[in-house]
């Protein structure tokens, strides 16, 4: 295993201190593990909280700041947070309009985000939960109980953080969150495994002309592994089973994300976005908006995954409202 | 080798048809594969060309936009643009005050911006070209005469484009650019090579537990070969050989950018920036402003760069000027 890392133990810790570092305009609470932004909101608004597995880079702790998440929880590397921190999180940026918490469909953080959510009614914080669940691969898996989340936390964490923003009851931020992961799909193609510090070895192995189709964002199996084939022919799988899933016609619009799971070229994610631009293309669904990129990774592996979401007036208008945060920042 | 393309021939123009799909902002003429803003200056301003080998996105295309590059050449994989395209990509963009060519100090770079820059000449457009040096490893190389360009080239092209942006004249823009790689060093270790879609096969080879010390951007050698190290360990002796050769003081402040080369987790490049900062603080040296991220990648490439640009308060006012490129964006 070759890692930038000083031991297995130490990589969130001393990742966070570089994050704090990096990132003097957030508040990083290095003992509770959690990132937020140092202002309060002048009047209460809805606070987003998100967090999970460590090796997703840059979700969460990326998309923390005005206009998306108000805090995040990092777990150990593929790894839940613990309910502890996830309270600490919601208290850390609460100011009595609710918390929405955004979590993706695992297992683990199912779980401990809810224990959170009942610490936090204890304390008289009102809490509201969407999940995350796009990913039309499989439908249950070793990690999940029904569909797993992945690409589609982008939009909904933008989404339902730029409509927060402008004062929107958590009832009406989190029905906002549901309807944008409703009207979200996803599916990824691995070209090779990931290790994480803690193993020392790849997660899985693929033969040299082999791909994993459906693979998770730990490397959970997908549906099946076929051989290597060049772009346009992935890319026409891969759009053409998410539209099999996904209620889109002629004359949709969508935003997509072409997403590099930690290992792939920028020029080979640039080269994909094309073919799914010309697949989207034959069907009459327009791409309106776009992020090509490392936006939910895992580690190291090579792969890409591609995420559909319906757009409409409301989405396209909250997807360019202003954001300001390390990975996502426009105006 | 796994990647994401249809053909070895055919990865340029299809990732530049992808690129032009996703930033329809830009206007990307397919044919003599420029790059260039879509909308000329109201007021004629120099107008800021760069360009290299493909292969280390999001460099230079993805940093073309207000405040920054107005066109950008992409030549072939690792391959230098042909004197034609980038008097194409000078012509696009000149509007009458000039055209300074920002060229990575590589043998084919330099000759093919010099005879663009020629070609230019002979039709009345004046051009002014700043060298980009900043790679302390090796004094020559295959590829180089002279010190290699690299990550320097992020600094150079944001703070000269918002220079530029603001009317300056040629000179002064080329001369802020020159002063600033002239205060930029950097510094870059492997952990595993870069594969080309031509070769077809890693371009060298490392043992499981050994690191190249000093790599060049095409995976040229380096300085030596070294036993892996625990991240503190490598980044100090990183920041010592840059310290060695830059005239940084206690009091100092930089930009600090930590670059991935492609491969290389988000995670683990926060670690490095995290062990950067210590070890600078520990010498007086502040770090005024810092990117952390894929900016200059070699592929697949495995491992990171540390550029420091010494910072003085043009450079941070500059610095800070928006910008709203691809790849870089904030106002």
């Amino acid at each position: 295993m070759k890692k930038l890392i000083n031991t297995p133990e130490s990589v969130l810790p001393d990742a966070l201190a570089g994050f704090a570092a990096a990132h003097p305009e957030l508040t990083v609470d290095l003992d509770a593990r959690v990132i937020s932004r140092s202002a309060r909101p002048a009047v209460p608004k809805v606070a987003l909280v998100s967090g999970g597995g460590s090796g997703h880079e840059p979700l969460h702790a990326g998309f923390v700041g005005p206009g998306m998440l108000d805090a995040a929880c990092p777990g150990e590397v593929f790894t839940s947070p613990v309910p502890d921190q996830v309270l600490a999180a919601a208290q850390a940026v609460h100011s009595g309009a609710g918390v929405l918490f955004v979590v993706k469909n695992y297992t683990g953080d199912v779980m401990n985000f809810r224990l959170a959510a009942e610490l936090a009614a204890e304390e008289g914080i009102e809490v509201a939960t969407v999940l995350v669940d796009d990913d039309v691969a499989v439908e249950d898996s070793t990690w999940t109980a029904g569909r797993r989340g992945t690409g589609a936390t982008v939009a909904v964490e933008k989404l339902a953080g730029a409509l927060a923003e402008r004062g929107a009851p958590l009832a009406e931020v989190a029905a906002l969150g549901a309807r944008v992961n409703a009207a979200s799909r996803s599916f990824a193609i691995a070209l090779g495994p990931a290790t994480t510090p803690a193993a020392g070895k790849p997660g899985f192995e693929l033969p040299d002309d082999e791909i994993e189709v459906g693979v998770g964002i730990h490397g959970e199996p997908g549906r099946r592994r076929e051989p290597l084939r060049p772009a346009h022919l992935l890319v026409a799988e891969v759009v053409d089973t998410i539209l099999a899933d996904h209620h889109l016609a002629a004359g949709d619009e969508v935003i997509a994300l072409v997403n590099g799971m930690g290992a792939t070229p920028l020029l080979e994610l640039y080269v994909v976005f094309g073919e799914v631009h010309a697949r989207l293309a034959e069907r009459g669904i327009r791409i309106a908006r776009n992020l090509v990129g490392n936006y939910v990774t895992s580690l190291d592996m090579a792969g890409f995954s591609l995420t559909l979401t319906r757009a409409d007036p409301q989405v396209l208008e909250l997807w360019d409202a202003p954001v300001a945060t390390p990975a996502l920042r426009w105006s």
